[in-house]
């Protein structure tokens, strides 16, 4: 299984935080890529600089059209909205020998979105973030095996009781 | 057992999304409160607005020292840092009849927090989010019973397989 996370409607600079976090938290996580439809390189240079130095393979990707993405994927199609079924009742129904795709909206999803998943998937029904509900998804999809990855970076840090231990 | 989630070193306008973000899935949670050392009346007006109609009796605080805030707190102290010892190893170990404590650092941590706390927790040993750092860790504290809390509020979600239903 690869995964996928696909960015809806980010918008430049009130959202680079917002969705820099997102693909440090899709990588973080276990997934292979995040991609944008559109091309913010200010986004990709900062995760980039973060894969550069902490490995894993992970890349950041743009797509003309998200629509033509989404019916095109080869795999299981998941869209994440607190509207949707719950996580917990759903990821037990996904196949884990397919490829994934997770949609990830931004402020205002097009209503078609829902028509064009296989899973519209809650993670909780209250309003809260999409880094939030991303985590928590794939925490739950990898079954927490994800937090165990070995990312074989320059960086690695060696877990502390107190402090910071950084190997390089 | 009532968590309060401390967030440190929120800058004004430049973290004001992530502060919210924060707020809200502290709020979706199941935390109690969000407590910040600085006074910022636009994250607090968002955050209020959401909790007036989505329910859930949680609040937003402000501390002038967060250090005696820390010291004085009855209950566990825990640190959410990327260097710490893994979440899956530290959950076990906290003492769930007790009040918790969660501390979000922002951009710079001062270095005496990591004394100041019961445990150094990392979800995960990768640059991400503190808002998915915040998540996964109160998923794995509250055992997932979290997204199954009642909110009673004015507006509730009913789960939908395709679109959005809201009950007021």
């Amino acid at each position: 299984m690869s995964v996928t996370v696909l960015r809806l409607g980010h918008r430049f600079a009130r959202d680079a935080r917002i969705s820099t976090h997102l693909a440090l938290t899709a990588r973080a996580f276990g997934a292979d890529r995040i991609v944008y439809d559109v091309e913010d390189s200010s986004v990709k240079s900062s995760v980039d600089a973060i894969c550069e130095s902490w490995g894993g393979g992970f890349s950041v990707e743009f797509v003309k059209s998200w629509r033509k993405y989404i019916s095109g994927f080869d795999g299981v199609r998941v869209h994440l909205t607190m509207y949707g079924l719950p996580t917990q009742d759903v990821v037990p129904k996904i196949d884990l020998s397919r490829d994934v795709l997770v949609v990830v909206g931004g402020a205002k999803v097009p209503s078609d979105v829902y028509q064009m998943v296989d899973f519209n998937v809650a993670v909780g029904s209250q309003p809260h973030s999409e880094v939030a509900a991303l985590a928590v998804f794939l925490d739950r999809l990898f079954a927490g095996a994800e937090l165990g990855k070995e990312f074989d970076g320059r960086l690695r840090i060696v877990p502390q009781e107190r402090g910071k231990r950084v190997l390089e």
